[in-house]
């Protein structure tokens, strides 16, 4: 056993041989959001990252289904299999089977198993002094699926949030691979600061981030103060007493750096001399801070 | 992938090289006895089993649980988890992570990575006519856990039932593959003749089966006509149109046929020339049949 979850890291990795491991993870969650076939591609999406965090390479999935015995029509079952089974195919990876239980609360997801290489597998341990911190995807997924429970998330914040939650963390992956990445995470429940933070404990840095690059969802700022969830107040809690403020950020941009993210994008700590080309590479991914020596505090957060 | 599910297998197998592949599955359900211990090891057993039932030898776990949030001692939980990682132990099966929801039913299982030889796989299709049919676990554990969720079963038969479905299938696989077995199932949700007709119709055989020969639970047959879960009703009558009987079992007997079991032994088709000595290797196992030609129907159940 290379990696267990005694690092939160993403997923665990076994060696197989000295050229081959397998990474393996397992996740599934209720509805994040109404349309079923969205729903199971984001659960695909979601599960295959944490494969895509630790640089390792989709091979099988099994499925994991709770589904409720009345008032759910078969076609919605069959929505949410085939739209996880669909980006699953995206991803190349196979589906071997499935195990589904009667259930009053849906829950759908996958367990994952992915190949890497042994020798160039991204973890959290492996982020380096002056490198810079770069963001894949738009942050705030939490805060806009609470306001869609509510009924009070505005269509284009929910469209554009499924947009990038069903959205693979495959080329992010493949382009950190490429350009150097020794350590990255995926942003998940415990919110970007939370897993930043992981990383700098792991790496042994201090995580400097500037609020004013990180990339927000559309609609998700103006959502933040009035719909966080039970996690997002639980990160908080956890995380705020590692950072350090360097100016005061607003309450609703406060508030998105704890938000739990549903298939978050990757952070990744890239060479100083491969940043720019990995960002040409990866449009939608920003540039968000850079990685210190440890100081007082893990996490340095400028407004 | 070299099985999936349209077989009625087990598991499904996906072929890494000419010499190995990976066996995986994916099982968890709601409590089955009361000691929470002992829950965990029937999980772990149960879900092993599968990879054992393909002549695979387990590599990883990932835990599968749901526990509630309130009304739930930690200490269960931690019972239940600890019941599992011993039997883990005991398989030589790495638990990488897991992933644990809050929900009211308690529900707790593993999807479990193993290696098989791509040669050498126990499939349903791997029966062939004028073997001997090899039971290795006695049946009713279904009627058994049913009658304890009504407050009726006697402690010796939930004493039974508990140690027989915490038994590991590893010894039955190991025997199997050592005296030249192809075609195995394990017997599941679809009872005895549900996994029996599953082998029939892949190995193209008419099953034989002489139920005087069936080991069963001690004070199983006692309980059977009282306590049938909702599955042995639906199991008969999916399965009941396939049996021709010659002779008519007694009641509880002809129940049990369909019982579904949870973490079951294996049935084995070996070679006529190797079953004596299979079954001096596994001394709980029973000879319970025969594999003949295919005729009008694919099991026939004598009395």
């Amino acid at each position: 056993m290379l990696v267990d979850h005694t690092t939160g890291d993403d997923a665990g990795v076994f060696r197989l041989d000295a050229r081959t491991a397998l990474v393996q993870t397992v996740d599934f969650f209720t509805p994040v959001v109404d349309d079923p076939r969205a729903y199971g591609a984001i659960a695909a999406a979601n599960a295959l990252s944490d494969v895509y965090a630790m640089g390792g390479r989709p091979l099988t999935a099994l499925a994991i289904a709770a589904f409720p015995e009345r008032d759910f029509p078969v076609e919605w079952a069959a929505a949410i299999v085939r739209g996880g089974a669909e980006k699953l195919v995206e991803a190349g990876c196979a589906l071997l089977g499935g195990h589904t239980v009667r259930d009053p609360e849906i829950k759908f997801g996958y367990a994952v198993t992915g190949l890497v290489d042994p020798d160039r597998i991204l973890t959290n341990a492996g982020g380096r002094e002056g490198q810079a911190l770069v963001l894949t995807k738009p942050l705030g997924t939490g805060v806009v699926a609470t306001a869609l429970k509510a009924g009070q998330a505005p269509e284009e914040a929910v469209a554009a949030a499924t947009r990038t939650m069903a959205e693979l963390n495959r080329r992010a992956s493949e382009a950190a691979l490429a350009h150097g990445v020794t350590g990255a995470t995926d942003i998940t429940g415990f919110g970007f600061l939370g897993h930043a933070a992981a990383v700098a404990r792991e790496s042994r840095l201090a995580l400097e981030i500037e609020t004013g690059a990180l990339p927000i969802l559309p609609g998700a700022l103006a959502l933040a103060e009035r719909f966080q969830a039970g996690g997002l107040k639980a990160n908080r809690r956890a995380f705020e007493p590692r950072v350090e403020f360097r100016g005061t950020p607003g309450e609703a941009l406060r508030a998105l750096l704890y938000d739990p993210q549903t298939s978050g994008g990757l952070l990744l700590l890239v060479p100083a001399d491969t940043v720019d080309a990995l960002l040409a590479d990866l449009p939608s991914a920003r540039r968000v801070g850079q990685a210190l020596p440890p100081g007082p505090k893990p996490l340095i957060v400028r407004a």
